[in-house]
């Protein structure tokens, strides 16, 4: 196998902000993508929480070149490219390979539902035989609760068993404990990497072995989810887990995106965050408001973020 | 409004054929499709069943050339253009109406689940405004056994009231006949037309007023559904209408993608129509036997036929 450095440790899918017509911002995203990287968070750019499936090819294909023209280090990246069409999949995942991002997160194709794991594996090894490049990392995008289609144990071995290596690792989004420790028990590994969907299963997934987190609330609370994924065998992780935890609860009350926007513009005091592409809808002023008190309350901040002019953060009042 | 001809009838989700490379097979495209013209099907390209979602836009916009190229009418024809993000709609809806497709047949963006009739009502505007053409018709496409995303009565309403005309009709693919009828009685109109997704709705469907069917077994029964809709008032209609069921009853006993290609594959002793794209995967020999069995039990037959020569119908044993 090629050597490619894996990543590991946490990571965000990135929001993706709008402009006013709805056209992705390269300028807004990059600053956003710095100050997750100051934060020690990695970029899961593409991914379900940054509307990805509401981009084309070409626009996420724009916004990948956008980013390295910036200068953002691709072994950083892991940007999301799998879609419903192998040809669509291929396209994306060959240029981000091409770029040396240090992987892909790959969803199976979503339209159809009640799919067998054999059209599965065909789909995955397609994509894998027209990439056709020994850099091609692929991490497996479990998440049943959006796309309905499974990545199951059985996909997961027959695949690791024909792709060693470019098959790397698997996002477990679908809040089950008792999978996610299946996938860490059966496949973790020094060339299969296990990422729990959400920072609420961090320290258990690291003590289970488990190589990090990949998690929407990245986006606003990442350095404290940064540092426990780098302390969890200090005496205080517990008291760390719990703090991430309230942190989540307080976003999982409302639908995710809008919340995570409307946090980034009220504590960046930069209200173009807030755009969503449809079918996505913004939070309403009073869901708003109970969210920043709910905030305010367990005394969460983000230091640092960038805001409205540039690069100073700024907490203001709603 | 600018006059554009309603397109009515019955309607095939067409199949799409794939070569050994599973490139879409523009020629044997347009051979099947000249056969459902013959047979008095319009041909609602890439449907469901035609593995829309598993062809990229480009793909889809060449395959829409190539059957104008070749001669076949705009006019007869609803290519499925709703996609998860807003600028692939925009982009393969304004391709079909510059070719002048009699309308489009639009799914709701499909990737997030549980979204608002709001986001959906922004989703639709948005591509309608952005298309921005008044030869612009729209077929909203409800389809919740497989979007998992649905076009609510609400829905169509609001949007009906917002863009009169250019909202110009629903397909129903929920297979409920309660909701199909509630369709009808609240929005069959001169300038609004209800579509049953299957034939088994065929007949209830005209008594009410609807407009014919856009079904997946009009890609192999294709005659006698088109004869039903044209002589519904006739003393044996309901007789009809028990054969229709008759030989559907056979197809959805399989998944009926794979079995709508193996029966297209027999009947026209053409092998290259049995491949699929993944996730699908093709009948197993057994399954397919068991499935030409059972059309040949009922007497079925694919009449003129475009078969593996061109356009000879012939029928070979396994």
């Amino acid at each position: 196998m090629t050597e490619v450095v894996p990543i590991r440790g946490v990571l965000s899918p990135v929001v993706t902000p709008f402009d006013a017509n709805l056209q992705a911002d390269a300028q807004r995203l990059i600053a956003h993508c710095r100050w997750l990287l100051a934060n020690d968070v990695g970029l899961a750019v593409f991914g379900t929480n940054s509307e990805a499936n509401s981009l084309s090819v070409a626009e996420k294909r724009g916004l990948l070149d956008d980013l390295a023209d910036a200068g953002l280090p691709p072994s950083r990246m892991m940007p999301g490219s799998g879609c419903c069409s192998i040809t669509d999949s291929v396209e994306l995942t060959t240029h981000a390979v091409k770029l040396g991002c240090a992987g892909v997160l790959m969803l199976p194709p979503f339209y159809y539902k009640g799919v067998c794991d054999e059209g599965l594996y065909r789909y995955f090894a397609e994509v894998i035989e027209r990439v056709g490049d020994q850099r091609l990392r692929i991490y497996l995008y479990h998440i049943p609760p959006v796309a309905q289609v499974r990545i199951s144990l059985n996909l997961i071995e027959r695949l690791l068993t024909a792709y060693p290596g470019i098959i790397a690792g698997v996002k477990d989004s679908s809040g089950d404990w008792d999978n996610t420790r299946a996938m860490l028990e059966q496949f973790q590994s020094a060339t299969f990497d296990v990422f729990p969907g959400s920072e609420t299963f961090l320290l258990a997934g690291l003590r289970h072995g488990g190589a990090g987190c990949i998690s929407a609330t990245a986006n606003v609370n990442p350095g404290p989810i940064a540092r426990l994924a780098s302390t969890w065998e200090s005496v205080d992780a517990d008291d760390q887990q719990a703090a991430l935890n309230a942190v989540r609860a307080v976003f999982q009350a409302y639908v995710m995106i809008p919340a995570l926007k409307a946090a980034i513009a009220h504590y960046g005091s930069d209200p173009a965050w807030r755009a969503l592409r449809p079918p996505l809808v913004e939070l309403g002023r009073a869901e708003c408001e109970e969210l920043m008190r709910g905030l305010e309350a367990i005394g969460f901040v983000m230091a640092g973020l960038p805001g409205c002019d540039g690069m100073t953060m700024c907490k203001q009042p709603l």
